[in-house]
């Protein structure tokens, strides 16, 4: 069984297309379900069939955005949840779960693993790594990242062009993306800048990682103001203040009582326009498009999502593995390689990896050589995406229903 | 001479390449100038010589977004300032003057070519069109729109996916796109709808063309809701009341008098958080983003963008027309077929194509397959972008300054 979980990206339905692709190669493999909405699905017994998904459905998955599968933020905290896991497991004989997702996931899987161990039930659980966020420990980098940044980075050198025909020394264009707990996305914007041209937009970018100063956001506004005739900013939508607090909160939770941000645009383009008298300021926001952006996807993200779900089932099957995630190695050598590994599921649970300070500027506005050096890798490469009248053709699942066996259970 | 204003777009470089691989060919032809920033270039004798610029910066323009001469939002007034123009001309010896622009930029022309006539001087002066909002008259339609809703479409397709696979009934997304007068943009994110699948998202499109009712609205997010697992809108930014005022007008204006606005996404956000209980509102803004997305980019609307440049050339100098604006004209057959033709630049300037009512459905929020036909053609074929590095390279002007001749004069 495969199920997907968190935030969907450009690339996590590539990993369900490689973990299908690689369960096909294995005789010991009789059925190949899908939960949908994660572990909703199998609480709910909402279980599909999808080896009877047509190749060219699984193929399309490839480059495909969203969660095929659904997906859900739901956190299974009851023992009577955990307990109807594994009873649904049992009764469709499940020995192996694979479950791609962000760190609440991993622990998701970590716990399920865990009680099939102390029940005696052979289960193998491999996790399969998915966030744009990028945080995950141990791993290298998270399937989902690369193609972010790249759409992230190919807009913001697209908006320069715009941004430098329209600025007269007056101009301030603010773009804020994702990034919770973490300035990876933000950083990733660096990516625009042309080598060697280090006055290249985005000129200012603010990470979580760096406490967010009023004066210090005013003095860099205006230094670039007058070096160039616009200035354009990238914010993560986590910025926080000295205190650790964050400049834009909203006071809502979701369900693993993460703050759900937003507003740290508008809340810069108010202090431009509070501040800076005369200067127009504008703010793009791509909400949820930006992890969506496959048609701007990188290509080297997409096939490490595939291999990552190819890693999993290989994992699991031919080395007898469990309560792993599969990991991704980054060569040492000078050209860029990426092999695949695996890290106990307890390592990643609930971790964060945090931007290294290293890789920021002393400027705290700009990333260094080791930055660029690291993320440049992760966007080679264009998601060959097929267009049918224009527009790109992504593949839906038929989502043949498996039968029910059990009797329905409340959540 | 060749010059842009108003707001840049995907293919108005197009355009300009077009004028100047055109303007070659003719022997008659002795330099190729550029006016920085439109007619403040003109004003300020801030000029280029195009001719100077490597072809293969030339052929770059042909998908390189933003203005790469500079633009402007200046409105000629003073009677000086249109003698200005006319003295500068004169001291370079222009005899043929190409404005790529909107209908603020169309009626500039038209003023400097009136004067021209005025004075005897002979100067023949061709508009091109340039707007993503789509509502210059008499053309069928204009550069820059295809590349709009192609990438509107697309990122509303994707968004889609990842809505989709997140939504249990409580989830709205809203989508704010351009579109100061008329809701052309908005309307073209119907495409990302496929032929028969009329339930497809976007699930509502709010245009300006309808008089905005909250209580309609949220009823139709109600009913969406309801039908599907989420409700994906796509809103202009000009939407208006029954009484024809905007619904989040903020209070300043541009220099041309024009209501800057925004925030009709984060209004309709608002009303649903205010009017549905325990359902989400996410919003996507792509602000200035969208009309500088080449890498989204329509090959229709790019190819019909450098048409356009190399039609106002042939049109001055083999035809010897002047005060027109070039049009693009739609063939009647079954298949799409576009020429170019010619509209006196009074006839175009100030003047707005609203998106026809016949072509909205009756329920005020979808489009009908006569506007689907109108658009689909616009944003066939993908603008060949070339990457490097993992990220699409765009050309930058030389810029080498034509040697001034007059005494400066103030603004």
């Amino acid at each position: 069984m495969v199920g997907q979980s968190g935030g969907p990206t450009a690339v996590i339905n590539a990993s369900v297309a490689g973990v299908v692709s690689e369960a096909l190669n294995h005789g010991c493999v009789e059925e190949i379900y899908g939960t949908l909405n994660g572990v909703l699905g199998i609480l709910q017994e909402d279980l599909i069939d999808l080896a009877a998904e047509s190749q060219q459905t699984i193929r399309g998955l490839k480059h495909t955005p969203g969660a095929a599968l659904g997906t859900c933020r739901y956190k299974l905290k009851k023992q009577q949840d955990f307990d109807r896991v594994l009873e649904v497991f049992k009764a469709h004989n499940i020995r192996y779960f694979f479950y791609a997702g962000g760190n609440d996931s991993q622990d998701t899987a970590d716990k399920i693993s865990k009680l099939a161990q102390q029940q005696g039930y052979d289960l193998r659980v491999i996790g399969i790594p998915k966030t744009i966020d990028n945080d995950l420990p141990v791993t290298d980098h998270c399937p989902g990242y690369g193609s972010v940044i790249k759409f992230v980075s190919t807009t913001v050198r697209e908006l320069a062009c715009d941004n430098e025909a329209m600025g007269q020394g007056d101009l301030v264009s603010i773009v804020e993306v994702m990034g919770r707990n973490a300035g990876w996305i933000a950083a990733g914007a660096a990516l625009a800048k042309r080598r060697d041209h280090p006055h290249d937009p985005p000129h200012l970018i603010y990470l979580p990682e760096i406490a967010f100063s009023t004066e210090k956001f005013v003095a860099d506004v205006q230094r670039v103001l007058k070096r160039e005739k616009y200035c354009l900013i990238v914010a993560g939508e986590g910025l926080v203040d000295a205190d650790g607090n964050y400049v834009a909160a909203e006071e809502k939770t979701d369900a693993f009582g993460h703050a759900q941000l937003g507003g740290a645009g508008d809340y810069l383009k108010g202090l431009v326009e509070q501040n800076l008298p005369g200067v127009k300021a504008r703010l793009a926001k791509f909400g949820i498009t930006q992890r969506a952006a496959a048609h701007a996807g990188s290509k080297t993200d997409a096939e490490e999502a595939y291999l990552a779900g190819q890693a999993a089932v290989k994992a699991a099957i031919l080395e007898a593995e469990t309560d792993k995630m599969v990991t991704l190695i980054r060569g040492n050598g000078d050209h860029y390689t990426c092999e695949t590994g695996l890290a106990p599921l307890s390592d990643i649970a609930n971790g964060v990896k945090k931007l290294p300070r290293e890789w920021i500027n002393e400027d705290g506005v700009s990333m260094n050589h080791q930055f660029v050096r690291y993320a440049q890798a992760l966007i080679q490469g264009e998601t060959p995406v097929p267009y049918e009248n224009g527009l790109p053709a992504f593949a839906k699942l038929e989502k043949n229903s498996v039968e029910t066996i059990l009797p329905a259970s409340e959540l």
